[in-house]
């Protein structure tokens, strides 16, 4: 196989996204009007809808129809037991509605996500939220990019900040967090001293008193909001790969740091991106990303992302989750 | 004074908060692009930006021209220490941006939020996001609305579902809760444990199992969102009025219940509405609130919703904020 045109996939994702918005759009009225098209999938928690599978087929057919040869992986189709070997070919690794609790609820943080990961390492990725008609898109070499007002609309490059902030320490940090879906008691309690510790203040033992701690629910919009600056670091244990595999190439074009657990941090602090880390990008499950940084006199911005990010490590434990 | 003619008086709030809007969007770029217009108040999670102070001066300006008998309370000018008494007259009580930390981040999760106190009640509020324009608006018996689409943009009625959910238990309930700004060793004790039992599974002691915890950082768009049926639950300690004026409105006149802290809720459980509580509305700094729940064969969701409450206020520590 010839290298990719990225250019032209990316023109064609992003038609795909607006397409499947339109859909999601449509479920989202459908579910406050009727009420009662929810199903339970695990727990109360993990909820899936007919429009998640709805979205993916629609993405399957499309993407088959245009590349033939590309794999893919879903959510709902691995889900439903479809795990297909994971290879060097180009891959699209789909999250069809990312933030499934929000869209059943109505409260509009939901993105599609498309990823295309090929030789294992995430190209080009959309994210879109249609409630709120963000377009964020990025491929190796091109850039990232946030779209608003549809296809003909403003296109702006990511991060905002032309020249980005520096970023002192934790307590200037604006990070996103999530309490996910496994609420068992040991990880659970990891996750809650790990997010005490972050809020607490010095009379807080190992308190590091960060600006502000968010949960917004879409693995894949808090990506994106930290490749737009919006956020200054986001760190989850637990994504999936259709969680991540459109963010991380954009967070990655837009200047951000990637990588994975504790352990992939330590292991590869001096290169550490995403496909590089220890664990593979179908079982890593954990991630973190810092946003673009500016240099400092004393410091360069890339060197200020890896002092955050083992600042951040040092100061949250490390779990696994269990399913 | 006669009775207010609320219709009128919302017209022209829900024209301030656009043209207010304008001068938040401009404040932002210029943040982002400028990377240093940035204060600190009390601590570093406490920013006040000088498009704060911009705003709130328009809009007080604004009010004063068009209804120069009405008092103001607006949170940069109390914080500057003008602190007018509390009177019966109609009062506009004035977030300009609320959300401060998303906005200096340039996290979209930001509002104006306008409310009108009358004879010590929240009577007509305006909460509008520019960044994504929604605006939400409601006046005592007058409904609550989201507009989108700028001024001459869609008008939908709240909360969007037409006849709206039954809530069996908290498990099936997206909440918000926020760490706020106050990190002290005592009021975060509480706030981690509550957080902790909420998000806990049957595993955990005391756990709930909500369905989502979100931490999104902005009460006036808590409130909204609540309203809107997006989120089924917002629970605050050290909320300000200004914070609240016009979301209890908006919630209220779109079926939710609102009261204060446990003790409130425990004295006037049979009436909980906003300026009936205990403690009085400048001082209160505790809320709740819950959306519109349909009413089910066994139960009326006015039932529905004081025993969500109870559930909720026996699932979290009460506590008081040190500032």
């Amino acid at each position: 196989m010839s290298e990719l045109d990225l250019q032209s996939i990316l023109d064609f994702t992003i038609a795909l996204a607006y397409e499947a918005g339109e859909v999601i759009l449509a479920g989202s009225e459908a579910i406050q009007s009727v009420g009662s098209n929810v199903d339970e999938k695990k727990n109360s928690v993990d909820l899936v809808t007919e429009y998640d599978v709805k979205v993916e087929e629609l993405v399957r057919k499309r993407i088959s129809e245009k590349y033939p040869t590309f794999q893919f992986i879903g959510e709902e189709s691995y889900a439903a037991g479809s795990r297909p070997e994971w290879t060097d070919l180009p891959t699209f690794v789909v999250d069809p509605i990312d933030g499934t609790t929000n869209f059943v609820h109505g409260f509009p943080y939901v993105a599609i996500s498309l990823g295309l990961v090929y030789k294992r390492h995430s190209v080009l990725g959309v994210i879109y939220n249609p409630f709120i008609d963000y377009l964020y898109s990025g491929a190796k070499g091109l850039g990232s990019h946030l779209t608003r007002g549809g296809p003909q609309g403003k296109k702006r490059k990511l991060p905002f900040a032309q020249s980005p902030k520096t970023l002192a320490s934790l307590s200037q940090a604006q990070i996103a967090v999530e309490w996910g879906n496994d609420r068992s008691s040991k990880p659970l309690q990891s996750r809650s001293k790990s997010f005490h510790q972050l809020a607490g203040d010095a009379s807080v033992e190992g308190g590091k008193m960060v600006h502000a701690l968010r949960s917004l629910g879409s693995s894949a919009l808090n990506f994106a909001n930290v490749a737009q600056g919006g956020l200054d670091l986001y760190w989850e244990i637990g994504c999936w790969p259709w969680d991540v595999s459109a963010g991380v190439i954009i967070a990655q074009e837009a200047g951000c740091t990637v990588t994975g657990g504790h352990q992939d941090y330590q292991a590869t602090k001096d290169t550490p991106t995403f496909g590089d880390v220890g664990e593979s990008i179908l079982t890593g499950r954990k991630y973190i990303v810092v946003r673009a940084i500016g240099d400092s006199p004393n410091e360069k911005g890339a060197d200020a992302q890896k002092r955050i990010i083992g600042e951040f490590y040092n100061s949250v434990e490390d779990y696994n989750v269990s399913g």
